[in-house]
């Protein structure tokens, strides 16, 4: 899309906005270069990025379309941007049209030029730490609603203790031809380990299918891992995740201990996990949001001035947020694992290829392939149940429609299918299926827009995803005033958050066995700003 | 103490600012008089309060010495302002020593000059719907931390569904001699009724002995009422504020009810309940918060700056705050209460005095009484174990010195006892207790020093309470942009909302069948400023 043409759609002061942050390269890098300035741009472009909603608290949840004292408290219901609106819900088509615009045909298959398929990965195992539907009830959630890495160390205590090595700060763990891994679920004879009879492994019905197989007991030879959540093992891309997170954790264990001889198993466990969480959040910005903006500037973790902003608030992940993160189109119908091309549904909970393959040359391998192109018409089939279950639950929660969120985030309503889209294939469908570009729901506009150029993501989603991923990223205690330091992460936490700014960086640190150092880039290697 | 006294032990910027707020009596007069200068003015004073400490998230709670990703999010633990020093308890002198301090002597039974038996009562109410000690462990609290009236609605949805009578959004109730009460616990049998089995009453060993008695059975002819908290009935003051709240939610229902009457039972009890909610904080700031302060300009409910400032946090109810809060020195060895003097002690637990007399009249018997005045030497007997526990609390917290406070406070540290206070009787009782100053534990020293001129507390503890109490009182969501209006409490709501600023207000509209009109006041009628 051209810059005239997001002007004329997305409004004349966004469009200078975008503008200015997607040119003028040679004053972002001055600016980028001189540490306050750098401090002070960094703050304007995420204030601009959070301050596009109204800041938490909001006046509703999905438990009432009313305030209550439940419902301004009770977050296992989830928080609302925007009210219900019921009127808007009558004007909707049967769901399974709105279903069949997310379909991909073989033919259509339509490949992002800017990421590879590890953006994707590391998309999906980041956000099922915080984004947690109740299974039970689309309008609930099991979310801690906090950053906390409980991919990797539970929700709750007594998770994280079963996983807990309770010497020397580690995790429990395995080594298998010289690189460590999370410990097998399963003993030898097929039968779940007493230590882990308490950890939770679910097998919701549309993995059961996709996989064929009834129940957990089925999966006894596919080597599945003791894992902090239910679904820890769905793919390989989640594990080889979690064991590079889990290595980093033993590693950094390792150094504290070595530094404070004086300190127990708990101690050092929990100042490993402290680290830990920082270089998450680290990764989060500086690789993955860097990754998806299209910015000159080079966004960064600086903890000082979030705290003086009135979006720090209280964490309440939104049915809007956990709704617009099923980024099931950038998962291309084959994918190449461990040497193979293979149906990407065939890989879901089977770790074979994780332990089969050194665990640099499954980052690489991921690295150099591209992933596919978030939109409509580009969902692998194996994945059209969710989007169905989805559209569902944006209708349960009776969401707004998708032009009231823009107008929501500041951007002007859309006026024909035609703004919406500049692919003649999306505009048919819609217009198919919607009778005016007032009734898209908020669901298929996320995903009918074009990607912006240069990013990986549409406008509208970008904007969302900003205001939510920051407001609940940077409010992170751990970075606050007074705990963000040395003090709290000992000197080789310190350092490793100083040395860290991308997967790769953590990548290299854990793989030094491997015979050649391995390549971990969410950014296509070829790709060049247009 | 004079002003030049307090600019001494207090420093000459707290002194200039006391000396402003306690002066110039006509300016605040002018202020309090234009709706934007008092706006500004009420900003200055509440911020001036709370940045007195640092703003949380604080570093530690009381789980761990050092931030753990458990210490930094599990609330059940306690918020700490200032690390354990673990030292400082080797200088302490036995725990019975210090509780000695408090004692009261009948001889020496010291009175308020300005507040009635009326503050205390509300004081203890008010505060045990949020300073919940965990009874298993000092540490840790059963606290929801929101000031949500807990004490009327209960803490889980399961107990206030045993509360409501589920029709029109009214709570359960009785009418006895024309006066709306809570329904008893026990049946006439004193059996517990059925509908109250799950009801969570506990009688502490405290309560036990002080009471006489064995168990909760014990009580079954003392009118027990079925009240929100497990301690709700510990004595008549505590159920006559209920009972107040208690005909006030019921009214406000009904006016709800009629206004909308295609409301459900649902919608009009949380209705009700919101502006309840909100009704109990403006009390607290502006008739009770008030009362404490000494200042000319009267302190108000004003929403809108709140979420602006950086101490707009997650509440967590600090070790702190919980300990500061006990004051036992406040009540009178004997109270009139029912037109009869008793030992204080034999009101405990016994609803009789409130069922037999109109509430107003129990609220004007004490509005017309003195309290005693805070500090040491002047707690009763029968509080005294209360006061040892809490010793014993802070020196299981490993809380820093009284001095350490003080100067987090920004307060200088006092040099000698006679700093601390003007009495010599409190400081010879000081010296033959601790080796120095520097040796005086926070609880000891909150309460030795004066209370100040025209104020209901001393010194560290009036700052320590308006730190805690405005940054957790101003946050609640009720008050947040976009929930706080009309839309929210309905106009019946809303016009209580906007016609309450004292306990007399409520009183007010809930005593109209009584003869005269009642009395309702903390501030003795015939104080006036010194």
């Amino acid at each position: 899309m051209l810059q005239s043409d997001f002007m004329r759609t997305g409004g004349v002061t966004n469009g200078l906005q975008l503008w200015a942050v997607t040119h003028l390269g040679p004053l972002w890098r001055f600016l980028q270069a001189r540490p306050g300035l750098r401090s002070a741009a960094n703050r304007l472009i995420i204030d601009g990025m959070v301050y596009k909603m109204k800041t938490r608290p909001d006046r509703l949840s999905t438990m009432s379309p009313y305030p209550s004292w439940p419902s301004l408290t009770n977050r296992t219901f989830s928080d609302r941007h925007l009210p219900p609106d019921p009127a808007f819900q009558l004007r909707l088509p049967p769901a399974d049209r709105a279903t069949a615009l997310f379909e991909r045909s073989d033919s259509q298959e339509r490949w992002s030029h800017k990421s590879t398929l590890l953006f994707p990965l590391f998309a999906q195992w980041f956000t099922d730490g915080f984004l947690r539907t109740d299974a039970t009830n689309p309008l609930k959630n099991t979310s801690t609603h906090d950053i906390d890495l409980s991919e990797l160390y539970g929700q709750t205590e007594d998770v994280t203790r079963v996983l807990r090595s309770m010497t020397g700060g580690r995790l429990k763990s395995q080594v298998i031809d010289g690189g460590e891994y999370p410990p097998y679920y399963f003993d030898d004879e097929g039968n779940v380990k007493p230590e882990f009879a308490k950890l939770p492994i679910t097998l919701p019905a549309g993995d059961r299918k996709a996989v064929g197989v009834q129940e957990v007991g089925d999966l006894a030879n596919r080597k599945l891992f003791a894992l902090g959540i239910p679904r820890g093992n769905i793919h390989y891309g989640f594990t080889m995740m979690s064991t590079l997170f889990l290595r980093e954790h033993n590693r950094l264990a390792d150094a504290i201990a070595a530094e404070h001889s004086s300190w127990d198993d708990e101690r050092i466990f929990q100042t490993a996990r402290d680290t830990m969480i920082v270089l998450l959040l680290k990764v989060v910005v500086e690789d993955y949001i860097n990754h998806i903006t299209p910015y000159y500037f080079k966004l960064f973790v600086d903890p000082g001035f979030a705290g003086r902003e009135r979006w720090y608030r209280q964490n309440w992940m939104s049915i809007e947020f956990n709704m617009l993160y099923r980024w099931h189109s950038l998962v291309p119908s084959r994918v190449r694992v461990g040497g193979q091309d293979r149906d990407t549904g065939s890989v879901l909970w089977d770790n074979n290829v994780v332990v089969s393959h050194p665990l640099g040359a499954l980052f690489e391998e991921a690295s150099r392939q591209p992933s596919t192109e978030i939109g409509l018409l580009n969902t692998p089939t194996f994945l059209l149940d969710i989007e169905r279950r989805t559209i569902d639950m944006g209708r349960d929660a009776a969401l707004a429609s998708y032009n009231d969120y823009r107008q929501a985030c500041g951007y002007p309503r859309m006026q024909s299918f035609a703004d919406v889209s500049s692919r003649a294939a999306v505009r048919a469908a819609l217009a198919s299926c919607y009778r005016s570009v007032n009734d898209i729901e908020l669901y298929v506009g996320l995903f009918a827009e074009d990607v912006r150029p240069n990013a990986a993501l549409p406008t509208l989603m970008g904007t969302m995803v900003g205001v939510d991923a920051f407001s609940q990223a940077l409010t992170n205690p751990l970075l606050a005033d007074g705990i963000f330091g040395e003090r709290t992460f000992s000197a080789a936490g310190w350092q490793a958050i100083g040395a860290t700014a991308r997967l790769q960086d953590i990548l290299d640190r854990n793989t030094r066995n491997e015979s050649r150092q391995p390549l971990a880039t969410l950014t296509q290697l070829t790709w060049s700003r247009v």
